[in-house]
């Protein structure tokens, strides 16, 4: 743990030029047209920062969050212009989950005339709910989650659908008790201790920065918010400077391997980059490597 | 690792309580009719405490035994009054595996006119040693496994198949090389580095409770057994004052997702949400969060 | 991590027979015919050591290496005198991954009258390299592979293949960008961080000892190679000792187990071990444990 | 076969006013705005029919179809109005299959930098031509298509995708070698003979009426266009008299069972029917059921 | 149909013998104690015959009966002197189906405080209704079931989960429209013809004895009761003469097949027959064969 | 079944010039160098016809057949002159299955020290077996079986795997009771009728032209062997006038799908197609079809 923390404060002298632009960035513009609860940037190209921007409301989800969400990463996972994504949150937490008052609404209160039909309409929500986070998935560019003050119920459901998370300083992880829509499918692959998956579910236990890292749910821990920025919009850069059909496809491979047996993910690998491997990235990569050129150096068109 | 340590002896001034509880608890008091081989008790409110209680054959797994873990957890799943099971061992160790008594007859002389016939009783033997441990994932009752001294062979079989386990003092894990019924199966979805798992199966070597819980086998370490049940019915109380919809509901979506791809799961959870979440005890919640009540405070009826 | 180092130079001490056979290995040698890129010896019965043997060109995967590794692993998986593979590489590092020479002609330059011809053909190439490090799955005697110096690119397919990884002093595992033949496929099955994993996969950085330690990557850390060679022939010894029924099936059931849901994989070690538990060797194991002998001076035939 | 067309002929007389309002039916109308490939009418409540009407271009899907296919089944999935769907093509021909006009500018002059970034673009067109027809089976309705003339190319893709097929007259079905979006996926589990569907896919030959009958591809054969329309109309009047709630959870379940195993797929209904039996239409028709009433005269509220 | 009509009319002169064997059958005896619905009786060694015995309710399936089916099999099962099931039913018709008076405590008044209680008892008493069928299934010797009369509702969930269907005169089989235990799962893969169980299953029609065998969902029809139970028993008979290590692994694979992919079950095969083919029974018909016995003379041990 | 066989008869007129060549064919030749069991010729460019040539021992399988299957199918695999496979058997009868003297070494002696020892070399010799068919499924190119006279024992595993399949006459289908390697696992998704299929398991009952026709395990019937041979090089050669291109990925992708959810397989077409679509076949044809032409004038290149 030591380590890394560390390992995190000797690379901040490092930082400066991010620290920088990270002061200018997009948490004290607001939400962006047409979107109410997420402000959407571009502070380096090509990455897309998504900030949750709802900080007067400690970030609740509510009805017009869910809808945006879907919008917001369809649009990004169009986007050629866009290689990697980081998702934050404003104001003093990361999130606090649920707005009570969509859940008021959408859960307390179904439609319905006898309770299949209620049933029936709860399935279309909780569908609804669901594909809010599946589109992180479905996107093919990367998406680093950067968490700061506290990531409460729902929240937990979010960042696990992230590809990489990041942590600042020592807060909360809380899985809440509300309607579940990621959290029990994807923590199990996400972190190595089985007991412990457990026990954050049945009990809903508070988890700190470094027991999240010691046990992986985070794969680095910064001392505080801004420091985290930084090191984002820096990984964010070093992935922006690889071959996007080298990256994207890395993201589907990955998520089909989750999902498959080893066999079942080396064939369909195997269909995948019968045609990936014709880019012309490849040879480029190899020429700078044949020329001792810096491979950050080498351009690659867009995706 | 010291973390931990250091945090479990911190809350010791706090079990004063369950430390009594603790003192007072089945284990002088062996087994309970029917059973001969395990103690069933009821130290708190709606927690079962199942004790294996054959501490002068260092609670080796003998006949009867195989036979009474499934009769003992099919009726906790059918029990509305239990909530959650902690399960340990009587004596100076959990458990030393399965008893050579029992292996002798029914694995090392099988019967059965031909090679054919013998294979055939075999696997009828195999089938009703997983059930032992199965039931306990069939049951949809949170398990917490304390587990002290020793546990050996069969013993990881079962402590695998339990949903969290927790640790006391220094002692070993032994992967024994007898029948297997479970611990190829479970331990590499329960623990997150395969080198390990691998390393542990072939060469049957000890691990001690440091490395136990560095790897996430188990997800707390105690300094001695006392302590450790103390903690054991304290993390069981917190998880009974959960709703029971919420928890039992909990275990048999993540035991589902273990075993499926994430969309599946999903898919799964969504179509048992569509009732579930037209339970009263969200309400309950809900309303107890708005009125800024604990939530340790509101009641919920029994499943 | 501590722990480990510390441990790893204490049990140097009793490392000194094995020193001296290391000494004498085939790392002097270079590759046996028919051989060009691989060196097979038996440092001890019945124990496989295969070395990478191509160290002026820091063991870079040549077209000659895809072919020799599925020749020599078939051959080693009938070998019926084998139980055990310790798999390193000779010179400064343990690889360097694809060979750039071997790349360029099989994947910049593959051959077909159109696209879909040539991805006919590319398909084909990666069939071939998959099998390279697949065979060593197929295998059913555990391999043990000893990394030290760097392992880079397609090193890390390699390594992700084998059983056990054991690590060597401060050194980088590196994934490149080229053909992917495995790593996405088991690294995540491999470790317990998936946001590890990830940022592995997308920025391709370094990764020291410590962290591949402390993730699990690796189950055990040495300061350099001379004790780590002595420490994989130790743990080799180990296994060999043990039944080859039990071992060789281990291995099978182990694999079976990540590919397959729990009930799956139950049902087919009952299915494996209703013949599988008839072998002499459980019989020669439980008369040993009832007259207090060695395990380790059983004699089991071989498979 | 005999039988079957004998059969049909003698309910032709009973089918007279079905024939009348036939008579009436959408083909004369052309395109329903704002579709310009589908004409969307509602011969009796709470039937819809949904007609391919471009006949001047016998039927061709286009770029408008491939989208207007997607809109139009969605809305009908959310509209609770319509319980079962009737899907015919209009003028002398169901479909000829892929516009070779679409298919040019999407398929034949794919966009992109080099041969990834071309198969990137051509991976989403192919991802919207199979959307195409999985919105039919997404879309919880049950779907009745009506096939007279030809039914060629990509029209078996649809024709797989529906729920219940229809046939009129002696006609050709001929499976084309453009961009498969279905048949190898469907048509194997929709008939039941592995050596015809084979023989299909490779020769491409045509195979009437009488032959698809008798391997089930369709379950009903009509000697004319008129006579099919009015059997299609009365089979969905049959439909529309059941609970929604059990004709619609049929559809869905009958789905999930084709692609899981059974033990999978009886657990999914489980799950399903704990909320949809609280149905008060099970109320209605038992006790409908008990009083000896026709069960066509009991009403069942909107899904 | 023709042909396999006369073909049943012509055996049906060998068939004196077994006529007048089943002329002294169960069907007038009523039920076996401690079964009050089924009756169980050995009409020739080593063949089952199971009866469902309550005519004069027309074999209503009440709560008796659906926890005496699965004491039923489950004791066949272990019952090594029985090799083969025939499952009939007394009176005029198979079955009615689910007993009015059963379902209206089980499924229409169901206990629980709330939704979610209600529809956890609900996936109980599901549960219990599905394992009554599966237990045939589980079996591993074949059920041979003679449908005669009628067949309605539940009884096709019945007769899917049975190995061989056979079918007497001109009746109807009607899918219902209550809780559905098995036909969704089973009906697909035991019929050849999507769109015939789609139709089936949405419009609930009757489906005539001719139409059945024409679609495989019987592979026998005959004229009467009586000369289809002469007919079962002889099958029987013939299965009987089998080598029982031979007909049972075939059972079991055959299920396994219908759930696993090909590889899969060629695998699962494979792990089954190594010990399988050490039977005996193998030797001896090897030896018979090259003796030309008839392999009908030769004996097998039981199983 | 009348219509079949008038349809084949009507068509022999039109077959004149087939069955002239047919006379020539290889099956007066013998085995071809370096096969014994085996006869490999070429009667018309691209196709390949793959004739069981010992007909003195009535086709049986013996070990020389079991291996040269392999090599000869691995050899077509590669082979690019080949677009279609004919297999067929010299002499009276198609193949009287596994030779007896083969099995008596094989399975009926098997060497090792224990059971177990020798259950493990039963599963190599199993695993040798099923290679043997297999083969004929991993190879791209369409495999005709045409069947003559009978089809005994292990034949039903190997016309199982082949992708057509033409009969001549009437004769029989048994299938025997030895080791299975195949039939369990592919004849239920051959045919449509499960109460069939385990009939014949069961049984192994004598199966005629007619029926095997009508539940669709044969999709022609010829009335003679010369016709049959005749249909099938016709039926070869419109195959190979195809885009081989096309053709090859039709039968991978069938094979898939028979394997995997809809779904599952919708999403691997989708990957296959995003290269194979960028080929010039398809241009060809659309040219051809946009001037009018035949589309077996087309050429295409081999693959």
């Amino acid at each position: 743990m030591a380590y890394a923390l560390r390992s995190a404060f000797r690379k901040q002298a490092l930082l400066i030029p991010f620290l920088n632009a990270v002061r200018g960035m997009s948490s004290s513009g607001g939400p962006t047209p047409p979107f109410t609860t997420l402000s959407v940037t571009r502070p380096a190209e090509p990455t897309t920062h998504v900030e949750f921007c709802r900080p007067e409301k400690r970030n609740a989800m509510n009805k017009a969050y869910w809808l945006e969400m879907v919008d917001c990463f369809n649009q990004i996972a169009q986007d050629s212009e866009c290689r990697v994504v980081v998702f934050s949150g404003a104001g003093k937490l990361f999130t606090s989950g649920i707005d009570p008052m969509s859940m008021a609404s959408d859960i307390l209160q179904p439609e319905g005339d006898d309770t299949a039909r209620i049933s029936w309409n709860l399935r279309r929500v909780i569908t609804q709910y669901q594909e809010t986070f599946s589109v992180i998935e479905k996107c093919p560019k990367p998406v680093i989650v950067a968490i700061h003050g506290a990531c409460i119920g729902a929240g937990v459901d979010l960042i696990t659908a992230c590809d990489i998370r990041l942590h600042a300083g020592c807060l909360e992880v809380d899985i809440g008790l509300a309607a579940d829509v990621g959290t029990l499918q994807r923590l199990p692959s996400v972190i190595g201790s089985r007991s412990l998956v457990n026990e954050l579910a049945f009990t809903a236990r508070k988890m700190y920065a470094v027991e999240a890292k010691s046990y992986g749910l985070v794969s680095r821990v910064f001392p505080d918010k801004e420091t985290m920025m930084a090191g984002a919009l820096e990984m964010a850069g070093d992935i922006t400077r690889k071959s996007p059909v080298a990256v994207q496809g890395t993201k589907i491979n990955l998520i089909y391997s989750r999902d498959h047996s080893v066999p079942e993910a080396l064939n369909y690998i195997n269909t995948w980059n019968m045609s990936m491997l014709q880019t012309q990235d490849l040879m480029k990569s190899a020429q700078a490597a044949m020329e001792k050129k810096n491979l950050k150096e080498v351009t690659f068109s867009k995706l």
